[in-house]
């Protein structure tokens, strides 16, 4: 069982950022996430697009934002329970509570903050014969570790950014990587498809187009894949130790919309703006999952609710202390780690 | 007359983010700051100081944010009245207002968003008789052009970081520097005070310490100053053409305060975080300068109490079009000067 003050359910800017303004209040924060890294849309979505309303970046890209966010958090210890999805909610007699994962693993704490987005991304699957038999035993819909493709034979399917992407990074890990799209054409990053065409040349890379996986093959885990040629082409059979369809990803509320919650066009609803409360005390909803009067769904508002969220937090967790809200430019930031920041004192000195 | 859709008073962080969102929404801005330059207390009072609660930033100098909120605003081309307090607003008949300045300017607009964090900044002046005659003409509270002490005798009064930074940024320009402090010791930045003790042994400051500026003289300008020493010398009469006392700085809400506003603990108060609106329907009060039920004097709030501030503004001024959100990454940002950024766009291409 893992323990902790307040746990977060999405790792998202909005999540991560709670993290630092728990820690500010000596709060420990752990983030239960389904993709596997931190960073939500922006690492798994866009990490390469540039965002211009975050108030002090004229302008920085997604996954820059994320990164930053970890750094600033670190002396925090955030714990991370990634790849799971946050499945079960149960209140204890004691008010607190335990959330439990799709894979079992189980969360205690007095608070619950879902910053869990637009919902946890489901990878878009195609539609296969046995498809499931082969998930996890062949099939994959993310790359978590690349490592787990050495030497292999990879096949994958898709025409955007996350296919072409893949296919370059595992060109120089993988045996063989086959690239297959029913279009010729790709959309994506201009360089990525130059790179594509580029090891394509040099034979690293095979394209089948216009073509579709429709069959797999295989006793226990996947051996081939049949491939169709959109021109009327015989069927390929293809040796693959691996097929990874990039369909791009759907974002569903799922399991948390049984909750109990209340909820507006697929959002949690929240006290107006006091504190990010839902109907059910302890458990606050931030950043894109909530909705209230006047809600923008901007990452900047997350930040600004992950903040209230914690000040209610500390005294939901400690009902008998009174806060006293420290500027960090005057107390700075002592982390759990034993760092200290701070701004350099002043000195007082005579002048002979 | 200066004509503007969001009338901005006070130039802080909070203030000058107003007009990004603004910017976003095809609305300008005009700001009116007291002080000489924008940034407010991040400015004025501590730019070298590290903040470390700006999400996204693991740490920051106040004056950094500062110069990074002007870059990010600059495509918005907002207008400034720079080193004038707004002193009073007048609601005309078709619901717009006039705000008029200690000095005279006159702005209009449908609407005022007051950014004032603390209230304008008001020097602390020394106690001396005809004070007020010799201001203007040769004391001064604020340096807004140091060209102007241009080879002039100046005298500084003062222990701490200003007095003691532009004691020695003076050093060049003017012809005479004197530091006059009624103490020994000084409170500073350690290189400030190093630097200082090498400039005075150079000759370039000269230092009278422990002492006191007692008197001013002169017929119709400022022409020497009477300076005490503690030590029970006999007092010192110095020429000067101008005298700097810098004994900080206190915020005061002034003249807004008597704008019919409610206010409450010295703060405006606001409809709970909806929009921010004040009881005076097109006044909005956002940043330190608000209060309403969990209200944190936060720089990162203040950016989403702008942010949903300018969605208000936009209903206002335009209540017959229905504003559609677009993200930055998606959307790009478009700005008044021509300019133009966005997220490179995907190309949708063959790979032969």
């Amino acid at each position: 069982m893992i323990e902790t003050d307040i746990l977060i359910i999405g790792a998202g800017p909005t999540g991560l950022f709670a993290v630092f303004e728990a820690g500010l209040l000596q709060l420990k924060c752990h983030l239960i996430d389904a993709l596997g890294q931190p960073g939500g849309q922006c690492s798994e979505i866009y990490p390469k697009k540039p965002i211009y309303d975050i108030p002090g970046f004229p302008e920085i890209l997604a996954g820059e934002l994320v990164d930053n966010l970890m750094e600033q958090i670190k002396a925090f210890e955030p714990g991370f329970t990634l790849g799971e999805r946050a499945e079960t909610i149960k209140k204890l007699e004691d008010g607190t509570f335990i959330v439990t994962t799709n894979k079992g693993t189980r969360h205690h704490a007095p608070v619950v903050a879902i910053a869990g987005g637009l919902g946890s991304f489901e990878p878009r699957k195609p539609l296969l014969e046995d498809l499931q038999k082969y998930e996890d035993n062949g099939v994959a819909y993310l790359i978590r570790d690349p490592e787990v493709y050495r030497d292999k034979k990879v096949v994958i399917s898709g025409g955007g950014d996350s296919a072409l992407d893949w296919s370059i990074y595992l060109a120089d890990i993988a045996s063989q990587v086959t690239l297959v799209h029913r279009r010729n054409e790709f959309r994506g990053a201009l360089d990525s498809v130059e790179k594509v065409r580029s090891l394509k040349e040099q034979g690293k890379i095979d394209l089948i187009t216009p073509a579709e996986v429709i069959g797999l093959q295989g006793e226990k885990v996947l051996e081939s894949l049949v491939i169709a040629k959109s021109n009327g082409h015989e069927n390929i059979v293809l040796k693959a130790d691996a097929y990874i369809p990039l369909f791009g990803l759907s974002p569903k509320l799922g399991p948390i919309a049984d909750w109990g919650l209340e909820i507006e066009k697929n959002a949690i609803k929240v006290n107006n703006a006091l504190d990010y409360q839902t109907n059910i005390p302890g458990i606050y909803a931030i950043g894109d999952v909530n909705t209230y009067p006047g809600k923008l769904k901007l990452i900047l508002c997350g930040f600004h609710e992950a903040t209230l969220m914690c000040q209610s937090a500390y005294q939901r967790i400690h009902p008998d202390k009174k806060y006293v809200m420290k500027y960090t430019t005057v107390g700075g930031v002592q982390g759990f780690d034993g760092t200290k920041k701070e701004a350099p004192k002043a000195v007082v000195k005579a002048i002979e």
